[in-house]
């Protein structure tokens, strides 16, 4: 048998945990026939499940342990506590090279906490971000920081850059990636300290990515760039925003199609485009948030996903690790610290 | 003659200016008999133009200038060089009292860098902030800052809560508005110090309008409350944010519509319903930025925006007039002034 790699799953992570999971496992696996799982959690619950799932069953291994960490749970108590949570022991299993990525659709800050102190910060990189990627009018863009440092100084973002141009290269398969900085204008004395000093090192570094200078919010949905740099608190209102505003589109799009008999038979006409429509915008295909910059890959899949959610997310890990994203994130810290001078007005200039 | 107000019109601002600016003001001038307009800018040129809109004519005054402010310019430049502009002079009337707001559809940034030296900033607030309002799920909801403020402290958020509430009372004609502080979460633990102070005080004090704590990006769309404070860069990527999107869905839609023979049948009969659609979020209905926390009213209009964009901004300059705003914003600052334990806990948790 040749096992290319392992992934860890949180099997009592999410709402819908841990049938939800197991099904995803079973969808990922089809897709996925190379890939050993293992599922940790409770075996009197999970053993039943796999059960339905022969082809899954001899692809997974369950790793009993009774306790799990809930929605309510401060990251602090999960992480000095639960010290045997499924997400614990799945976490532990990629720090101990049992696995690869781990992916849960449990506590978002407690998968975090955990993975930060259990793996580690990757080597030259200050802080891990969380990114994730949606549709736009030329394809699919993704976004980092999302919400793990809302406060960020110019060598954070720089990091960001090179994250994420790793994670655009890996998980949408671009080989060279563009990249901006979102900033309130594209003129180089706009924004604050931060944007202004990480812009001047990007600017001056040559990576193995496109860095294209400052964008503004409107190129996001436009798809400018393959990857949106920004601060944790702008990518996490910036993201959230996109949601209410798809929810706000659907009820006046309803409401449009219910005015009259005409529109209403239109909208019968028309369903099967505008369920491809839908099917685009599906949030499902751009489930959860993955962690860049730690020593293993961390896939967050959404509290509220279904099987299909999950086992993309599972994908999305399978993805990193063939994309070998922390290494190309390793190859361009490399590439400015190889050139001192600019590392220098970089410290100059950068809030270090 | 019963004139209730006079309204300043930057004449030479705007891509289509200044034939828009007149046909502008003519719509406005049949929807608001009461109100007299000066128009500030080339008398060769908009004497014809005023010549063909005879009711308008009865209602208007043209103010002879030949400079003007470009887009381009630099707003110290405009604001030290170009003291005859027809921006200037039309913030200059409002400052001696001759009329009471300035509508603009010209360089936004000079706009605010002249009506800050010239009419100064309300006694009581720091910084003046920009506002805009737009559609949501349920009705209309407004957002300030927009840009103005790159990096605010606790105490510009608390005035940015007031001014936006005042606004929201006048112009959404909404007797006690609703206002919540954006965040990365709901619980109070949650964001920078900065917004974590400003909730503190939001939160202790009674004003008259309801303080509904942190939201969330989604909630924006989803229309939670009725002004989303922010510090304007932040507030800037996710209005911004919201322009590509919409842009994006569009482009989904037409799509759809175009994979099909049924589907573009369907299309024909639901044309009137889906135009209704459109127009419900018709940018022009959300014209422009109005400043907030000057002695006097200013509305930029957009700088593309045409008659009807400009009509909608000169009707926002008449209801924030009518609903007397400054006095709104005024008698909000008195009831955190009057309250000295509270303000104690403001100096102490925020940056002053």
């Amino acid at each position: 048998m040749t096992t290319e790699m392992t992934i860890a799953l949180d099997a009592m992570g999410g709402d819908n945990a841990p049938a939800m999971i197991i099904d995803g496992a079973a969808t990922a696996s089809r897709q996925n026939p190379n890939v050993q799982f293992l599922l940790f959690g409770n075996e009197e619950v999970l053993g039943p499940l796999l059960g339905g799932h022969p082809r899954l069953s001899k692809k997974a291994e369950i790793r009993h342990t009774t306790e799990f960490v809930s929605t309510g749970d401060k990251p602090s108590h999960a992480l000095r506590r639960l010290t045997q949570s499924s997400m614990r022991l799945a976490i532990d299993s990629v720090h101990l090279g049992e696995s690869q990525a781990v992916v849960s659709a449990g506590n978002t800050g407690a998968l975090m906490a955990i993975s930060k102190v259990i793996l580690k910060t990757q080597e030259g990189i200050d802080r891990p971000a969380m990114i994730s990627y949606f549709p736009t009018v030329r394809g699919e863009s993704s976004m980092l920081d999302l919400g793990a440092n809302i406060e960020c100084n110019a060598k954070n973002l720089v990091q960001f850059a090179i994250m994420g141009a790793a994670f655009a290269r890996s998980v949408l398969g671009i080989e060279r990636p563009t990249v901006g900085l979102l900033n309130v204008g594209s003129e180089e004395i706009k924004g604050n300290e931060e944007v202004r000093a990480a812009n001047q090192v990007l600017k001056k570094t040559i990576f193995d990515f496109e860095y294209c200078g400052f964008i503004e919010g409107n190129n996001i949905g436009e798809g400018s760039v393959d990857v949106v740099v920004t601060d944790g608190f702008t990518g996490n209102a910036v993201l959230k925003t996109t949601e209410g505003m798809a929810k706000m589109f659907k009820v006046y799009l309803i409401a449009a199609f219910k005015r009259s008999l005409a529109s209403r038979l239109g909208y019968l006409l028309a369903k099967p485009a505008l369920d491809a429509f839908s099917a685009k915008l599906d949030p499902r295909q751009y489930d959860g948030a993955m962690f860049l910059g730690l020593n293993g890959v961390v896939v967050k899949s959404h509290g509220s996903t279904d099987a299909e959610g999950f086992a993309n997310a599972v994908g999305v890990a399978i993805d990193m690790i063939k994309g070998e994203v922390n290494e190309r994130i390793h190859v361009n810290l490399e590439l400015i610290g190889s050139q001192p001078e600019q590392y220098e007005t970089f410290a100059q200039t950068a809030l270090m």
